[in-house]
């Protein structure tokens, strides 16, 4: 078990009974030491620290921000930025799969950058709320599939309730003349609405599963920074929009 | 001031003395109360959830996951996605605007996901730096010139890192022939390549100032949640890498 975990364990116990200190004792219940709840605090303030850094998509620094090398701090971000940024090359990738399709309809691009932040931030979202669950114990590696029954319709209302503000935009647009999508633009309406629903839902659900996937790896599910969702979910996003838009653009547009 | 800052402040004393309990007195130093460790401990791990929840682009839930309702989940998610849908869909507007750009030069297009999340991704890190430094109180408001100028630096190393990685990316894949980018393929790889050293430069500097921002007008600096870090470098970004490439392949491909 990681580091980080088993502090949480120490920590749960002191914060439940209100002790000051905790006696720590090898199997044989012989004394190894005591734990005192000043300890516990300094702990969690660093184990917090660390876990803000991680969730932003930084390696933990050891010192203040002030107080860390120019050198040093580029390590620890270059490191995540690079990782994330080859990931995410795996999105030119699946744009390049596409081209066809983007060249015969470009109108199709102007909503790409909002949906995939959609499903980012609705990424982003579960992952926050799960793995604060987790590090508080009030949910554990079983409870998984509780999780996703409740993510599948979060997600999905989530979805509908921004397809219908996107739907409206493109609607309001249109016909105030703020902007012309062409003669289909109720079949465009729909595919950003559905591709809406789609990503919003994905978000929610993958979001919301990789912080149990990486405890379940032994990792700290921590691990899973808002970055890191996003990237995960961008590329999947991209696949799940155009794929709505070749069914419902076949034959007027694509 | 608010509650979560005091909050920090007896924290930070209790912990720097290694203290039980700190007493509270009022202007007049008459005896109001006695904050024990206990206290405090509870009350960390309680701001730490909500801080959590919030970075994460989530309004703080008041039970655990579980125990919340799904009407509830709903609420506390769909208004600051809401907001941020609403927020981003300024991109669609500044695609809008270089539409005529994208029709001649679709190829632009493949990179806008890639671009994008670069700046996201070096904003999301530059702010949970400085929520952090902040909430520890290794920085104050008025140490944001300090943060400034590490960050324009900084931004600037790591866009110059990813801005390789992404030209060596496009000359592999050209040179291999896994895709071609056309006769252009150099302009096109120094569009993307300086298009990322402006988006992670720009995205550093703002991810790093949103705190002090917020701390300013008296918000949590803790609101700057990595979506929304997001939404204000996605906008950018795309008005940063249309720009490049207007002057890049002007002429040529433009």
């Amino acid at each position: 078990m990681s580091a980080d975990a088993s502090r949480d364990e120490v920590a749960r116990e002191i914060r439940r009974h209100d002790l000051l200190s905790i006696p720590v004792v090898d199997e044989r219940n012989r004394l190894l030491g005591i734990v005192t709840v000043d300890d516990v605090l300094d702990a969690i303030v660093d184990a917090q620290t660390r876990r803000v850094q991680r969730y932003g998509g930084v390696e933990a620094l050891e010192r203040s921000y002030l107080d860390t090398s120019f050198g040093t701090m580029i390590r620890k971000r270059a490191g995540w930025l690079s990782v994330l940024f080859l990931s995410e090359m795996l999105t030119a990738s699946a744009m390049q799969h596409f081209e066809g399709e983007l060249e015969r309809a470009v109108m199709l691009t102007l909503f790409i950058p909002l949906i995939m932040s959609s499903g980012g931030n609705s990424g982003s979202q579960a992952t926050s709320l799960i793995i604060r669950a987790l590090a508080l114990g009030q949910l554990r590696l079983r409870d998984w599939w509780r999780v996703a029954l409740r993510e599948l319709p979060a997600g999905l209302t989530l979805g509908v309730i921004l397809g219908c503000v996107g739907v409206a935009r493109i609607a309001i647009w249109q016909m105030l003349g703020f902007y012309d999508y062409g003669s289909h633009w109720m079949l465009i309406g729909l595919t950003v609405g559905l591709g809406l629903v789609g990503i919003v839902t994905f978000g929610s659900l993958a979001g919301s599963m990789l912080p149990f996937a990486l405890q379940r790896l032994n990792f700290d599910p921590a691990s899973a920074s808002a970055p890191f969702v996003a990237t995960l979910v961008d590329v999947t996003g991209l696949v799940i929009y155009f794929s709505i838009a070749l069914v419902i653009l076949l034959g007027t547009l694509l």
